[in-house]
Parts: structure tokens; sequence; C-alpha cells
């Protein structure tokens, strides 16, 4: 049993950090009782924004001697309630921490503090014609949560994930300590690597309190296409014929009209095209027109030969943020279309993808409740959302479970995984343990031990 | 303390395997009783040649039961005594598990048995215009050793290391059991990755006993540019200028005259160029030779304006060729040119190579010892060899750790880690403890025990 908050703990945490940075009771805005998404909800009874590390590595040292639960968070746009307090305790709010700290252009890296937002990143970076590739598709997100999540995003099919940006973190331990894993170098086999255990952990086995991330030149040019298909199964089944063709896009996305309509609806703006009943959008990068030229030919006449109604190129860089803002706005899109919804982010082998989209659409006569999906069709990564609309909580809860373990069940069977990029959180456990089954799960329980003996970083997330 | 090996354990070991590939005292042969440097000689009770992963499985479970260590064991190609049983007990060798099980061309993956050699990999893929690009100096090493050593090789300047392109692996866990983690998914978010913390855990953690490599598109063309210098440090000291200049060659290798030298007479071969004392050699590959001259035009240009003498360029296969094999050649040619070596694998941010490379050369001096050098001047990692020549055996110990312990306290001193390829094994502990700090491998101490309660996996390596 965790230690209950007292008046000793607050006047505590106020003695570190002052009075203005300290929140109890209704202080506390209801933002920070949960995520984006998950319909998990409860207050920390502390809300600390901390600044620095030194402070991170104090509180969680505090908590540690008197066994308090922490919950780190960032910007709470996480999808599973992995940055809710579910165990109360206290919640520490990395967001301040949001500073660029160096960019070294001989190594190509650059140094943040987790509370730096993605789309700073890229401002940052893009203005010196160097390159952070990871691009989910919720921008105002910390990189910290990034990181915990592995986040992927668009371009994951040429470029991957999260993971492969991170060079060095340095974390706070469960007790307290400071540690730096891995660092400014391109190579690395000294001793397990820490480092890409933290990638993905949840804020579960230590707190990133700063990353050194890797960068690239940026490259010079990018196109886009979009390619209407007469239905959904002839696009996606188009995709495993480009991966073949030995021709890598950066990124492909797969769209669906009903999607499509209600991005309209909630951006009050035209989509290029919205005829057909699917689309493929893909992008290519490069350095010149004619290597860009070169390796989107080929795919073209392969969309067109798969049964694609057209290929409309988009080479301006208006027409291209037309479509890529319409695609960024389609969670947001969806969630205004409804009262509520939940999310599955399954990952399966990008051969898989047409199977396993025809079988969500089929669960929604099946089970008589609206889904809608798009996804990164290049790297296999779906998102599946589960529609409330007018339901009753009851038939809400049981729909929504039904679906649920259908569509895991499914992955589990094509080679997939529970989460390509939005993690596990708390939402996600009981699908990721019957995914993983025991034996996994109680390596995972160890492992977790061996970081936070007491349990007291982000109790109840992961496993 | 283990169990001390009977005729009882052999017999089990004969019922599960055949009198063909189970060994005991002198049928072992001698190369089993060490690798390919260290050192570190010591021959295990028994050995056994596994062919699937049921036996390895049962071997294992056997071996936990009843308390003996396991040593798994590839080419035994490794350079730190990794795969050496310092306890002896059980040697696994599974270098017969070593067939090429699938390639899935629509998700550009690759699944492989642990025997399998670096060398097959290339080619059977090559010829199917697919490219897997880790490519370490030692071809004949198994990818099992590759992934237990994360190794990088001379392509992880544009393509990363071994652990980038290792989607999935099944493991066979201290206690017997198999375990699937990862897959032939592009994104992962499930829960801690298993697969990330097994490599380069050098075989402590978990026996590899299939893997799913992702592979890329094969580059059309390559071309490679010898680059002669002055002297090295104004060789090495061009490298952050031509990262600097926002474009990524596939390799940055340098060399110096003594080790060209050594490996003309080791290949009885001449090298295009052997005037100068100091030499960059780089590779750009691409899929147009527009492309790759683009690239190469501006880096050229940067060697010319820092000092280079000339910009010979190779574009025929054969005179590519002769360069590489030369390259490939170097760490044989110098243990040729001695009586025995130790080698120091540290890798350091690439704007401090100049600055060790420096260093290590003065140390050559100070200590009156021959160093010689060679490596990775793109990604930091350099390989330099302390060689005994005619020295005594307490002489030859008490340099070799004075000039180790500079090194590494260097290697420190500049944000660098103690290996970039090559592992820890048994040779670089004192090393890896004195860089890490008690903290942090108190904490590979906990996950190795998360992993093997019974410290019988490669006992006494890394941690």
């Amino acid at each position: 049993m965790y230690k209950k908050i007292d008046k000793k703990d607050i006047d505590y945490l106020i003695s570190l950090c002052g009075k203005d940075r300290v929140f109890t009771g209704d202080e506390i805005n209801e933002d920070f009782s949960h995520d984006e998404l998950a319909g998990i909800k409860k207050y920390p009874d502390i809300l600390v924004n901390a600044i620095n590390t030194e402070e991170v590595s104090k509180i969680m040292k505090y908590a540690y001697e008197n066994n308090i639960p922490i919950t780190p968070r960032g910007q709470g746009t996480g999808l599973v309630g992995g940055s809710v307090a579910i165990n109360g305790g206290i919640m520490l709010n990395l967001s301040e921490m949001n500073k660029i700290l160096e960019l070294d252009e001989e190594n190509l890296t650059l140094t943040v503090e987790p509370g730096v937002l993605l789309m700073e990143i890229s401002k940052y970076v893009e203005d010196k014609e160097l390159f952070y590739p990871p691009d989910p598709g919720e921008k105002s997100a910390t990189i910290g949560g990034n990181i915990n999540t592995n986040a992927g995003g668009m371009r994951a099919v040429k470029y991957g994930v999260t993971r492969d940006y991170v060079r060095g973190l340095e974390i706070v331990l469960p007790n307290g300590e400071i540690m730096n894993v891995g660092g400014k170098v391109v190579k690395n086999s000294s001793g397990y690597s820490i480092k890409d255990l933290i990638v993905g952990s949840e804020g579960t086995l230590g707190i990133v309190t700063k990353a050194i991330l890797k960068l690239l030149p940026l490259p010079k040019k990018a196109i886009s296409l979009l390619v209407p298909f007469p239905d959904l199964e002839m696009a996606i089944e188009t995709v495993p014929k480009i991966i073949k063709s030995k021709v890598i896009p950066t990124a492909i996305e797969y769209m669906v009209k009903d999607v499509i309509l209600d991005s309209e609806e909630f951006l009050g703006k035209k989509f290029p095209d919205s005829s057909s009943d699917a689309y493929l959008l893909l992008t290519f990068d490069g350095n010149s027109k004619e290597e860009i030229e070169n390796a989107y030919e080929g795919v073209a006449h392969i969309c067109l030969e798969s049964g694609a109604l057209d290929v409309l190129i988009s080479d301006t860089s208006e027409r291209q943020e037309s479509i890529w803002t319409a695609r960024g706005a389609f969670l947001e899109a969806i969630k205004a279309s409804t009262t509520e919804m939940d999310e599955c982010d399954v990952v399966v082998p990008r051969n898989k993808i047409a199977e396993f989209v025809k079988y969500a659409q089929e669960l929604e006569t099946k089970f008589d409740i609206r889904i809608r999906s798009f996804g990164h069709a290049g790297d296999g990564n779906l998102h599946i959302y589960v529609l409330r609309d007018a339901l009753s909580q009851r038939h809400w809860e049981e729909k929504l479970n039904n679906v649920f373990e259908a569509m895991y069940c499914k992955a589990d069977e094509l080679g997939g995984m529970v989460s390509g990029e939005h993690g596990i959180g708390y939402a996600k456990k009981p699908f990721l343990q019957e995914s993983m089954g025991e034996d996994t799960m109680e390596l995972l329980k160890s492992i977790k031990k061996a970081f936070d003996t007491k349990n007291i970083l982000n109790p109840g997330k992961v496993c």
C-alpha cells in the first residue's frame, strides 16, 4: 500500500519548488485527470511542475523514501491512459522542461529537454536544413511522450520510428538516481542497452529528463501522390506490390471517403478530391526532382495497373499542405463526429493490412456499431476507431469490448502486435496480457522490478 | 557453485542429440577453447552441436534444472572472450543451425537461423536486388554473433547498426522457455522491448535461435573515393566538416601507410596508392550516377580544401574490390605482423576522433610499445591494436594494461564508450565497470537476474 499524501509531503514539495508550482485539490486543472481518449479519469493528490533534473531527482527520491506513487506527464496527448495518476500520489508535469539545449552540427545531434513539443523540434531543425524524421500526427505532443511510447508516425515506412532517432538519454531512476545512457556516439555495444529499454517503456522504468536525438540532412524536395481507388480493398492490396517493387516511399497512408468528409466538415475546407471511395496518399522525398521522379513513376504505374482511377500529383507546397492538414485532422474530425470513442492501434505485417481492414469493416455490421479507420498502410499500423454515438453506457462497454477482443485476436493471428505506436498504458493492459502470454508478462514484470523495486513509478501501467 | 559435469549429464545430452554431436575431453577441438583475440583460454566440459530450437530449449532446461553453465557459440570470431566457456560446463555450438528460412519480399524481411554467416546473407539477398546493410569486416561471423554484439561495420554512417535491422527474434530463455519477441511488424509499442535488450547482450540473457531481419532495396550503384592526405590528423579533421555539409556518405574509413603496407604484404597485392601517410576512404551509394555525383562532388571539394593531396575515384567494381579487400584484411595483416595483440574498440562522438587518435599515437612513444589503428572515421568507432612483438609476458601485460587504462579513460573524457561494436565479453569487463560506475553496473546485474536467476547462461560476461 502506498502512503497517503499529507501536509508534510505538500510542505516538502513547496519547500523544494515554491508555492507557484505545487497544486493540490481544487487547484489542479481538470486536464490533469485524464488524457486524450481513454475514458480513464483520476486526479493526482499533488501536481508539481518540475523545471530541472535535480528537482525531478529530489522529488523521485522523496517519493521512493516515502512510498508515494509518481506519474510523469507531458502534454497529456496519449490515448491509453498512460499519464493518468490512477493511484493518485504525485503527478510530475515535465512540460515546463521545454528547452532545446544544443544543436551539434558536427555530430548531427539535437539535445532537448523532455517537454519540447514535436512541432518545435521540426521547425527548429528544418530552419537549419536538418531533419528529425519521426512524424506522428499529434504535433503538440512532447518529445518525452514520443520517446516513452516509441512513437512512429507517417514517415516510418522510409525512416523508422522514434527509437531509431534516440542516441542518448538522461534518466531519473525510481530511487531518484540520475543516469546517462547512450550518448552522441553512433555505435554502442557497451553493456545492455538501457536506452532502448527506456524507449517505449511509458514512464514506468525511469523519467526521461534529457534526450540526445539523431538528425539527418533535410531532403531538398518532396512530392505527394493522391491516388483514388474504387474501393479500400483494392487500394490497400496495392501496398505490398509497391514495397515489392523495391521503391520505398517516405509515407503511404490510406483513407476512405467517410473520414475525408468528416475532416472537410471539421476543418471547413475542401479536400482536393473526395469523389472516390478510397485513397492512398504517398510521399516521396529526395534531393532532386529527377531522383524523386525516378522513384514515383514506377509506383504510379503499379497503382494504375492495380485499379487506381487516377494519380494526382502534388508538387507545390500549398497543395501538399492542404492534403496533409486534412490527414492530420482525421483523429479530431472523427472524434467530433461522435459522443465518445476508443481506438485500436494494432500493427500487422504490411502484407496483412488488407485482410485486417476488411475484417474490421465486417465487425461494423456484426456488432452494429460505427467503426472508422485510417492509418499507415506502408508500415502496417492501423488506427481503428469504435464510435459510441447514441449507445447507452452498458451497451457501449459491452460492444466496445467485443469489438476490441475480436480485433486484437485477429491481429495476433496475423502476426501482429497490440500497439504500433500509442503504447499500452492502462487501457490496453488486458489485451497485451492476452497477446503476450503469461511467461512474457512475467518477464516484463521482472524487468520492471529490476528498475523499480517499490513499484512507485507510474504503477499499474504496461504490466 | 555450479554442478560438476558427470557421466549422467553426458548420457543425457547423447540421448538427446546422438553421439555424433556431443564431444568431451580430447574430442573437443582446440578452436573451441578461445576466440579470435582475447588471450583467454578455457575448454568447456562438453561441446554440443545443436541443430534446432527444441534441442536448444531442452539442453537449456536441463542445464537450468541441474545448475550447469552454458556458453552459446557461433564461429568464435569474437574479440573479447564472449564465447569462451570460462566456467566450463556445456558449450552450445549453434553454427549448424545455419538455414535461411524465408525471404518475404512483401514485408522486406529475411528469416534466418543464428548460424548463417554474414557473407551468406549478403550474397543471398543481393542476388535478389535486396540489401542487408550492416557490414562488419569479419564476413565469416554468424548473424547470431552479430546480433549479440550489435555489430556495426563500415556502412553504419549512413545505414546504422545491426539493432536497426533486427525486427524480431526467437529466443530460448535461461529456464529453457522459447519466446518470440518483435516480429515482421515495422512499428511496435507493445510492452518493454525485449528484442532490443537481447540485441547486444552477448548471449547472457537468452539464446537467439531465429531472427527476422529487415532488408532494403539494393542501391543500384556505388562509388568509392580514396583520398590521400599528408598526415592522419588532417585526414580525420576533415570528417566533421563532411558531416556538417549535410551529405551522408555510406562509409568513411581512415587508414595509415603502415597498415596499408602490412596489408600489401599479407595479401601479396598492391594497394592502388600507398605513397601518402594517411587516407580517407569514402563510399557513396544511390540509384543513379547523377544522384551519387551530386553527393560526392561537394565532399571531394571539402577534402581538397582541407589539405587532401588528391581524390582518387573508383567507379569500377574491380578497383573498388581491390581497395575494400585490402581494408577487410587490415585486422589479419596487423595480427600477422606481430606475436600477439589486443584491441581497443572505443567509440567517441565523431568530432572527437582526431583528438582520440592523436592521443593514442602519443601512447606509442610514452609506453614504448607498437600501436596500430584503423577504423570507422565516419561513425567515431576506432580499432586500436596494441602489439606485443618481442615483449616478455610480464612487460606485455603491464604495458597493455597501462595503455588500455589510458585509452578508456580518454574515451570517457570525450563522451565515448568502451565498445562500439565488439562488445564487453570477459576481457573488457573491468573497463566497462570503470566507465559506467557502480550504480549502472548494479542495474545491469538486476536486468541479468531478471532473465537468469541462476546465472547459468554465459556467466561471467558483460556484468
